[in-house]
């Protein structure tokens, strides 16, 4: 019985990889301090919103003619934009207001409601522009980008400092 | 025919919208010059990576016992492990060695296919996570975890500088 009385290889494993992870991070932690809670939701959601913006930019390109319109890859920017919409909402926690530079105006949190209300919009548009995409129809295309463009918009202005 | 003359309503609010959505980001450049493609590129890839390790953490935690086990968030996170490997590989394009403080050794670009390599094999391995994630068996989550780490490391050993 000794599997019983001792944890699993398979846990043992992943306490000494995610240990050997994070082991890098905790040697540069040596010079600056471990970041906050708040800096580490910063950093999150400017990631993300970055990815963001980087797949709607060959999309934008394209519509704009710019670039060659590319139909696998508006699928491809399309879907990816469907699932990082997902991911914004929670880069935005109750005690991240400040901690790092940040464009997030304090508004967001004293509008939880409003700003959830725009995150859902945002996941909403960026799904329905998944499908759109696969239509391959560039006038449909153009139009769904605008609905992305607008939920980011719609959110921007209202939240986002200049 | 005035529609077949003009261009489409929605391609022209995409372009408006594109443009509006830029505008807040043109304004920050009159202060600081345009990212170059490298500058935008390690950007990407550690906006990338950093929401890697955001998903991986709170797994991570959960199999070293130190919150406690939700399946559910267990299988958001492995999905979106799943999501955010694809998206890695393309941040390294050939001329983004240097530019902006990065730890990419140059010796990512002087073995694309080891590295490609790689990057499809934290693909497989999150991909797989995702389906094991939905088990709700631990030890196999452990496993798992382990796995995904192990791709991590195999990585960073050889082209992550410290």
């Amino acid at each position: 019985m000794k599997d019983r009385s001792s944890p699993s290889r398979g846990l043992v494993a992943a306490i000494g990889l995610a240990a050997l992870v994070a082991a890098a991070p905790a040697a540069a932690q040596a010079q600056k301090p471990t970041p906050s809670k708040a800096e580490r939701a910063i950093k999150y959601r400017q990631s993300a919103l970055y990815l963001l913006g980087w797949n709607i930019g060959p999309i934008s390109a394209m519509v704009k003619g710019e670039i060659p319109f590319d139909q696998d890859a508006v699928v491809l920017r399309a879907d990816r934009l469907a699932q990082l919409a997902p991911m914004i909402a929670e880069g935005f926690p109750a005690d991240s207001q400040a901690g790092a530079p940040t464009k997030a105006k304090p508004e967001i949190w004293q509008n939880v409601d409003d700003f959830r209300a725009k995150a859902a919009e945002l996941e909403r548009v960026t799904k329905k522009f998944a499908a759109t995409a696969r239509t391959g129809d560039r006038k449909q295309i153009a139009t769904g980008l605008g609905e992305v463009g607008g939920a980011c918009k719609s959110c921007h202005d209202k939240y986002r400092a200049e």
